[in-house]
């Protein structure tokens, strides 16, 4: 098994470059902070992580996190920037995600001699394929169980967060059903708390769903919320496909990569992934993951969607990496060789009409689920006229007519345009 | 059910502080971006996560965190910095720790209002405690499987992390047993690799362990790294177990809540919690969690030991946070009527007979694992010289003699001093 993984990082160290990249190679690989004896040449070559480059950034006379006051000295002012490659041999831990986590996001972020150091990207053996089976459904299987042929899935999350019981949400779903939807999301906050149990909520939603989709044969997709314990997530799993529901949601986070590779494995649903909590990796330029590296473990682990945010979204992140995002979803993950694992983007956070035709120009393609919470309760057409003014939305951009002109033909359009600037 | 979880924060913002902190409340519980007419004063009321306290602090004027480039103007040089606390009915989630992880830390480090946030402290209803059942040794299971009464648990790493073959190992384990050791455990990086097998490892390692136990009746604590995927996770522990070993070791963050959780239930050993990754949460002062939110939750998922670095260690931890985090581990998590999940503290990195006066003045105690590598590796009297040299240096903090004049009538901690200054 000659195979190795690589990771790039964005780091900052007070210390000579090569010396600190040395530093994060020895300590994630047979060296520790001492060169022991027991740690040959021979061992050393065979085992050892590798700095496979470096490439010198700017010089800052800050370090952009706080270092160990007794450094001050070392640290003289002079914090110079890289981004640095670093390989490992897939010998050394095998294709396990738990232990590709530990090696390439572990101890190396407290190592003292740095001042940043933010994982950017992976790349991994396709021995990772053969070890993890991946997504299940993608946007081709998704597609499928939701009977959206083309197009966006148009989607919503019941709000608010918590507080409504199982009969007030069931209520809202069959609006949302009359109103022409295709995709359904628990609240991230929502999963089994004891105002609303997670049967309780399946056992009022599903027959909403089934009888319509017997009536019409359209089963929109509802994500259930099932984050929890391992045997919990299983069981309201089983509830949820025994129910006909078509997804089980989990906070990918929360959860933990483990659980969700666990629950991968016994699921026959759409996995949706939700990603509460990524603040934590992406929010500082100095320390953490970015979405490149964190989505491809994601991935494997075996969720079927993954959020993205949406274009001027109501949270911190910006459009150019929201897009790039969306755009690493859909990108196969090993060669030609191997299956794509591919997953659907989900675009949400104050999302309407007004973001469509510039989401699909940057993105070029629909194999999406659109997210809209006020972009369809308060259009003034009701649920029906904020679903069909998405369609519309989607159908100018998709056939490349500007929304305008479309909007002169098509009123819930036009009242979006009007409603959501 | 009127119990509340609180949790303390950290935040700096250019929005006035009470609106900021009515923002996070909202979009962490029942609220979302735009009031919703069915966010009743009813539902709000009996949902709404709740400002509890907000202590103002001081007023910078550059943001700790990048803003969205829109926000600019509201900014106007002024990011006001406060602790915010917050609080939660439980009746929302229920006692579940992926839940309690989503709410607690999950979109809001994402809000746009923010350029820090920081997770600082936990306070949780003792439902927890039936839902989960924390540690199963804790310090009292971890004495008894080792046999040792009294003192530190005398510990080290098995390296170089990994290149080592399962043969390999157990000669230094051979070393390390005849030397005198408590508790040895793998590197965070060795778990089930092709070139270091986990059950390689095990064949080779426990057969040198019982053996010792039966001559001595001393048997040394092995914390076997099974960081891995549930089933394989689940299929180790038990090899461990069948082999006569008394310790698992996990990487906490890289297998996740639910993960750790699960072993626990099936655990029948002492479970060794590895935070590899800690950095993440910890480097930066504006986002994150501290320790003392973080450790709480691992500690009802059930871990009987979390590290802790050490005194003067090698990364880039401060001293006061060190001995902070060990007296966290140390303090009951519930009142007096509850049982207080306390686990043992893991000192790790760098470490040596020189800190051990310190650690102990510090921490009052002696319920830890102590880990030195060089520390007993380096020792000019070899393995026994170091192990001896720590028991020394122990006995000598805890009888309140200077190290000085102890070193005088024991060579060993003599030898250490000169080396480890």
């Amino acid at each position: 098994m000659s195979a190795r993984i690589h990771a790039r990082y964005f780091i900052e160290t007070p210390y000579d470059l090569e010396h600190a990249a040395q530093v994060m190679a020895g300590e994630q690989s047979s060296g520790t902070f001492t060169r022991l004896a027991s740690e040959t040449d021979t061992l050393r070559e065979a085992h050892g992580a590798r700095v496979e480059s470096i490439q010198r950034l700017e010089v800052v006379d800050q370090p952009s996190l706080p270092m160990r006051a007794d450094l001050a000295p070392i640290a003289a002012h002079r914090y110079r920037r890289a981004l640095v490659e670093i390989s490992w041999p897939l010998e050394n831990l095998g294709p396990s995600l738990p232990n590709l986590s530990s090696t390439v996001a572990g101890n190396l972020f407290e190592l003292k001699e740095f001042s940043a150091l933010k994982l950017l990207d992976l790349e991994l053996p396709s021995a990772f394929v053969d070890a993890y089976p991946g997504p299940q459904f993608g946007t081709t299987g998704t597609r499928r169980l939701s009977g959206i042929e083309s197009g966006p899935l148009i989607g919503t999350i019941i709000k608010p967060s918590v507080g409504l019981t199982p009969a007030q949400t069931a209520e809202m779903v069959e609006q949302l059903i009359e109103g022409g939807i295709d995709f359904i999301k628990d609240d991230e906050l929502q999963a089994n708390g004891p105002h609303s149990p997670l049967k309780a909520r399946v056992d009022a939603i599903m027959p909403l769903i089934n009888a319509h989709a017997e009536r019409t044969g359209k089963k929109v997709m509802y994500a259930f919320n099932i984050s929890g314990d391992i045997d919990e997530m299983r069981g309201h799993h089983d509830y949820v496909v025994a129910a006909g529901g078509t997804c089980v949601m989990v906070a990918i986070n929360s959860v933990g990569l483990a659980g969700v590779t666990q629950l991968r494995r016994h699921c026959q649903v759409a996995l949706h992934g939700h990603r509460a909590g990524w603040g934590l990796y992406s929010r500082s330029p100095h320390i953490g993951m970015d979405f490149s590296a964190y989505h491809k473990m994601w991935r494997l682990a075996g969720v079927d969607h993954i959020h993205v945010n949406g274009l001027r979204n109501k949270f911190s992140e910006e459009d150019d990496s929201v897009i790039a995002s969306a755009r690493a979803c859909q990108t196969p993950l090993f060669g030609a060789s191997a299956p794509d694992y591919t997953v659907m983007p989900v675009f949400s956070s104050g999302q309407s009409a007004a973001q469509v035709a510039d989401t699909h120009a940057a993105l070029g393609n629909t194999d999406l689920i659109y997210c809209c919470g006020g972009g369809i309760m308060a259009h003034p057409g009701g649920i029906a006229g904020g679903v069909a003014s998405l369609r519309q939305a989607w159908e100018a951009a998709v056939s490349g007519v500007d929304l305008i002109d479309f909007a002169r033909e098509h009123r819930e359009l036009a009242q979006a345009m009007e409603t959501f600037r």
